[in-house]
C-alpha cells in the first residue's frame, strides 16, 4: 500500500523556508484544506542561528532518511491525484497561483521544464523551415468575428480591453486567445504570388482565454505556448505540413518528454474551431485521464475565405491559401508531472530536467568536511564539463537525509552522495530517482572523470528510456479493445481508455459524453486492418476511435 | 553628396515579391506618400514564368550592379533620418504596423536581430545568478495604484481588461506596463527570513502602453523586453545588483551591438516612477538624437513598503527588502538600426547579424551553373560548420547585381562572391558591407576550409571593431563641453550633446527642456576630476550631465 511521504519536521530543520508557504497558498486558494498554523515566519525567525560551521552536528548528517516526522505532506497520489498534483507543483515549487483568479505564476523550476521544451522544439521548427516572428496580441474584435465557427468557439473564453489610455476605445480589443486572425490579416500583406509561398512562421506567445475551470499549468485563464502557422499553394501541402508538425510534436513527447502519447485525428466534434481537420498527441495521465498535449491543424481555405488571403497562382489565376496552426502550451508540463510522478512527488525524464544530478556531500566531523566538499565540487565540475545539469547542495542548514528526500520531491533523476569513505575510495553512491531504495543505489562507482562520466550518461539514458516503457506498459495495460457500447462503458467506468470501430453520428457522439463523461479523443494513425462493425451502430467502420475522460 | 538607393525596376525582375507592399503599408499608416500603383500582383502574375534552368540568361548575371533603375527607393539617411528608418524597416522586412494603432508586427528578419540580443542577455543573467520565470500579465488595478509615483507615472497609459468571459469584471485589470507590482505581491510569499534573499529573477515578455506617439521599435503601444527583478538584504547589496545590470547592459552594447552607450545615472526628473535611482545606457543615433537603451533601478524599500515584502533579519527583526528591477526592449533593435545603418540601408554588426554571410553564386552560361552552385554549397557548408550564419542566394530569379544591393540593404556583414572563373582558380571574392565598392572588395581568396574559414571569421571581427569605432569617433566628434547655458543652448541647436557642470535645481532642469528640446541623460559613470562651476547657475558641481534631445 501507498504511505505518505512525509518530509522532515519543523524542528529538525534549521532553515524553514523552502516550500511550504506555497502550500498554504495553493491550498487556501481551492479552500482545499484549512492553511498550516500562523506565525511560521516568526517562529523561524525565532530560531535563526548564524551559519557557521560548528553548527554541523552529527544528527544532522549520515545516510539516515529521516522520513516520517513532519506535518508537511504531500497527498499520496493513488489516494487523491487532483491533491497530489497541487502538492508536487507547490513543494517542488513549479507554480504558484497568480492575484487573478485562473492566473498561474510559472516559479524557476517549473520555467525550466518549459525551457528545455522550447528549446527542443525551437531547433526543430527551424529545421523544418519556419521562422520566428512577432504578432502583436490585441486583437480588433471585428476580426474574430469574420470566420463563423472560430468566433463561436473563442468568443465565450475572451478578454477585452476596452479602455486604452484613460479613454474608452472606439473598438473593443481582444485579448488575443489565439492568432489565426491577425496573421490572417497581416499574411494578405505578404502573400501575392506563388512564389511568396509557402509561408511559415512560429512565434513563442501568452494567450488568454478565460476559463471557468482552471488547474495549474492544464488550464489557466492566461498561458504559454508557441503557435505555428503556415500558408500553402495547395491542400496537399498543408495536409502534409499539418501532419508533419503532429509527428514532430510526437518525437518531442516520446523521445524528451517520455510520454507515449497517442496521434491521431480529432472527431468533427472535437475538431478546432475553424478547422477542416484537427490531429492531436493525447497522453494518457497517472489517473487514467487523457491530456490534449498538442494539436496540429488543417485550417483548409477557412481563414483565408474570411480575411480574403489569396495568391495569384502559377498560370496567373488567384486562389485562396491553404493554412495550418500548431500548438504546444505550458499545459505540457501539466502532462510531464503527471505522467512519471509517484508519491515521493515528481519524477523528471532526464532530458526534461532542469537538475540531471544533484550531489548531495556527506560528512560528520568537521575535519572530514573539506575533504568531501573538495571531492564533490571536482565531481560536480566533471560533470557539468560533461555538458550535464548539476546541483551541488552543500549547504550547512539540511540534513543529507533532509535533502534526499527534497531532490526526490523535485524529481532528479539520479543523486550522487559522496562521504568521507567514498573520499577515501576514491568513489561514489549513485541512487536512481526511478528505482525505490537499494535496489536503485549503486556503491563504488569511480570518480575518475572519464568513468564517472559515462557511467551516469549510461544511467541517464537508462532513466530516460525507462521512464518510457513504464509510461507505455501502463498506457496499454489501460486502453480496452471494445466492440459495443456496453463494453465502452464498462471500460470507462473502470477509469480505462476505450477504443473500437466508430461510423456512428455526431450526435451518438455526444450522447456517449453524455451518459459516460468520455469523449472522442482522437482516431490513432495506427488503426488495424480492415473494415470492421461499428461499436454503436453496427454499421460498416473504416476506423477504430479512441474514447476517454480528459483533462 | 549623398544619392538615393534605387532598387532594380520592376520590370528587370521575375519575382517582384519582396518588400515593397510593407513600404506601401508603412507609408499608408503614416500618409507620408500614396500607396503605390495598385494591380502590383496581377502584373507580376502575368509575367510569371515556370522556373527552368534555361530561363536564366546572360542579361540577369554577370557582375554587373543594376542600380538605378527602378521605383523603389530608400530616403536617404542624410535627406530624412525617420523616412530613412521607415523605408529600412519595410525594405529590410524587420516590421510591419499591426492593424491596432501603434501596435507592431516584429517580421522574421527583425525578431532573428532579437533573438541575438535574448541569446547573449539570456546567458548572462543566469551566470549572474537569475532565474527565468514568469508572472501573469492581469495585475489587479488596486496594485498599481499602492506605490503613489508609480500609479502617477503609469496610470496615463494603461491598457484596462474590463471585460472577461463575456462578463463585466469587478475590478479592472491592468495589462502589465511592468510587473513590480505583481512581482512584490508574490515576493511577500516568497520571501521570510535572510535566508531567502537574495532572490533574483528575470523573465521575458510582453508589455503594453498606451502610447500617443508611436514608432516601429523605439515606442510602441505592446514590445517585447526581459524584465529583472531582485530582492535584497541591504540597500547595498541592490546598488551593487543595479550597478551589475547596468554593466551587464553595457558590455552588451559594446561589444555584441558596437554600440558606445554612455551609463550613468538618471537625474531625478528622470528616473523611474517608483526608483530611488536610475541608471541607464544612452545611445547616439545617427541623427543625434539620444536613444535610452536599457535601464536599471534600485528601487530602494518603495516597493517594498507598499506591499509589504518584508524578512526577518538575522537579528531576528522584520525589514523591509531592497529591490531592483532592470530592462532592455525590442527598442534596442532600433537602436541598432540608428546606430549603424547608411543610404544603402541596415549595416549589422556581426554578432547580431541573422546572416553574418551571404553567398552570391554567379554564371553567364548554362553549363557554367552547376561548378558554380557546387562550389557555392560547399563554401556554405563550410563556413556553416564553422559556426557561422550563412546564407546561399541560389535563385533563379534574380541578377546578382539585384541580390548584392538587397543583401547589402539587409546589412549583411560579409557577401562572397562565386563565378566560373572563381572556381577554376579555387578561390572567392568578399565584400564587406561596411567598406563601400571596391575598397572593400579582395579578390583571390582560397576556398580551401580552414583558410578561407579563418579569414572570413578575421574579417568579420574587424568588421565588429570596425563598426564600434566609427560609432565611437562619430559619438565623440559629436559631444561638445559646454560651461554655460549659452553654449549648451548652441551645442543643442547644432543637433549635438552637451555635457556641463550640473547641479541647478529641477525646475531649471524643466526649463531647459521647455527652452531647447534637450533633458539631461545622464550624470556619466566617467567623470572628470575635481569640482566645477555649473553651467546654469555658477555653483559648485560635482558632476557634469549630458544634454541631449531623444527619443
Amino acid at each position: 500500500m501507498v504511505s505518505s511521504l512525509r518530509l522532515p519536521a519543523l524542528t529538525s530543520l534549521i532553515s524553514p523556508s523552502f516550500t511550504r508557504r506555497s502550500t498554504v497558498s495553493l491550498r487556501r486558494r481551492l479552500h482545499l484544506r484549512p492553511p498550516l498554523a500562523a506565525g511560521f515566519s516568526a517562529q523561524s525567525a525565532a530560531s535563526s542561528p548564524t551559519e557557521t560551521e560548528d553548527r554541523v552536528d552529527s544528527k544532522k548528517s549520515g545516510r539516515v532518511q529521516d522520513r516520517g516526522s513532519t506535518d508537511r505532506v504531500i497527498t499520496p497520489r493513488s489516494q487523491d491525484f487532483n491533491a497530489w498534483y497541487l502538492d508536487v507543483i507547490a513543494n517542488a515549487e513549479l507554480a504558484d497561483y497568480g492575484p487573478v483568479r485562473g492566473t498561474m505564476v510559472i516559479r524557476p523550476y517549473g520555467y525550466a521544464m518549459w525551457e528545455a521544451i522550447q528549446d527542443y522544439l525551437n531547433v526543430k521548427f527551424k529545421e523544418t523551415g519556419h521562422s520566428n516572428m512577432y504578432f502583436p496580441q490585441f486583437i480588433p474584435y471585428s476580426f474574430i468575428e469574420k470566420e463563423a465557427s472560430h468566433v463561436e468557439g473563442f468568443s465565450p473564453e475572451l478578454a477585452l480591453v476596452t479602455i486604452g489610455g484613460g479613454k474608452e476605445l472606439e473598438e473593443k480589443l481582444v485579448v488575443r486567445p489565439t492568432s489565426e486572425t491577425i496573421v490572417n490579416h497581416m499574411f494578405t500583406q505578404w502573400i501575392h504570388s506563388y512564389r511568396d509561398l509557402p509561408l511559415m512562421i512560429n512565434q513563442w506567445a501568452n494567450v488568454t482565454r478565460w476559463e471557468m475551470r482552471t488547474k495549474p499549468f492544464v488550464r489557466t485563464l492566461e498561458f504559454l505556448w508557441q503557435e505555428g502557422h503556415t500558408a500553402h499553394a495547395t491542400l496537399e501541402e498543408a495536409e502534409k505540413e499539418a501532419l508533419q508538425m503532429i509527428d514532430v510534436y510526437t518525437k518531442f513527447a516520446y523521445e524528451q518528454a517520455a510520454i507515449p502519447v497517442i496521434a491521431g485525428r480529432k472527431s468533427k466534434v472535437e475538431t478546432f474551431a475553424g478547422a477542416d481537420k484537427t490531429y492531436t498527441i493525447e497522453a494518457m495521465m497517472g489517473d487514467r485521464k487523457a491530456l490534449q498535449a498538442g494539436t496540429s491543424h488543417n485550417l483548409g481555405q477557412n481563414f483565408s475565405r474570411a480575411f480574403g488571403t489569396q495568391f495569384t497562382d502559377e498560370n496567373g489565376l488567384r486562389q485562396h491559401v491553404w493554412q495550418t496552426s500548431w500548438a504546444i502550451s505550458t499545459r505540457f508540463v501539466g502532462g510531464i508531472i503527471m505522467t512519471h510522478g509517484d508519491d515521493a512527488g515528481l519524477m523528471l525524464p532526464p532530458r526534461i530536467a532542469p537538475i540531471q544530478v544533484v550531489i548531495v556531500p556527506i560528512w560528520k566531523k568537521v575535519d572530514e568536511k573539506t575533504g568531501v566538499l573538495d571531492a564533490a565540487s571536482s565531481v560536480a565540475e566533471t560533470l557539468k564539463n560533461a555538458g550535464l545539469k548539476v546541483k551541488l547542495d552543500d549547504t550547512d542548514q539540511r540534513t543529507p537525509g533532509w535533502k534526499f528526500n527534497f531532490w526526490e520531491m523535485k524529481g532528479v533523476p539520479l543523486r550522487i552522495e559522496i562521504g568521507p569513505r567514498d573520499v577515501s575510495s576514491g568513489s561514489v553512491v549513485i541512487s536512481r530517482r526511478d528505482i525505490p531504495g537499494k535496489q536503485g543505489k549503486v556503491f563504488g562507482i569511480s570518480m575518475e572523470p572519464s568513468i564517472l562520466e559515462a557511467y551516469v550518461k549510461d544511467r541517464l539514458d537508462e532513466i530516460q528510456s525507462s521512464l518510457l516503457q513504464r509510461a507505455i506498459s501502463f498506457r496499454d495495460s489501460n486502453i480496452v479493445d471494445v466492440s459495443s457500447y456496453e463494453e465502452l462503458k464498462e471500460a470507462i467506468s473502470l477509469g480505462k481508455w476505450a477504443r473500437g470501430p466508430w461510423s456512428a453520428s455526431d450526435a451518438d457522439e455526444l450522447r456517449i459524453k453524455e451518459e459516460t463523461g468520455a469523449t472522442i479523443r482522437c482516431f490513432p494513425f495506427e488503426q488495424p486492418q480492415g473494415t470492421k462493425a461499428c461499436l454503436m451502430t453496427g454499421k460498416p467502420a473504416d476506423e477504430v476511435a479512441i474514447f476517454a475522460k480528459s483533462y
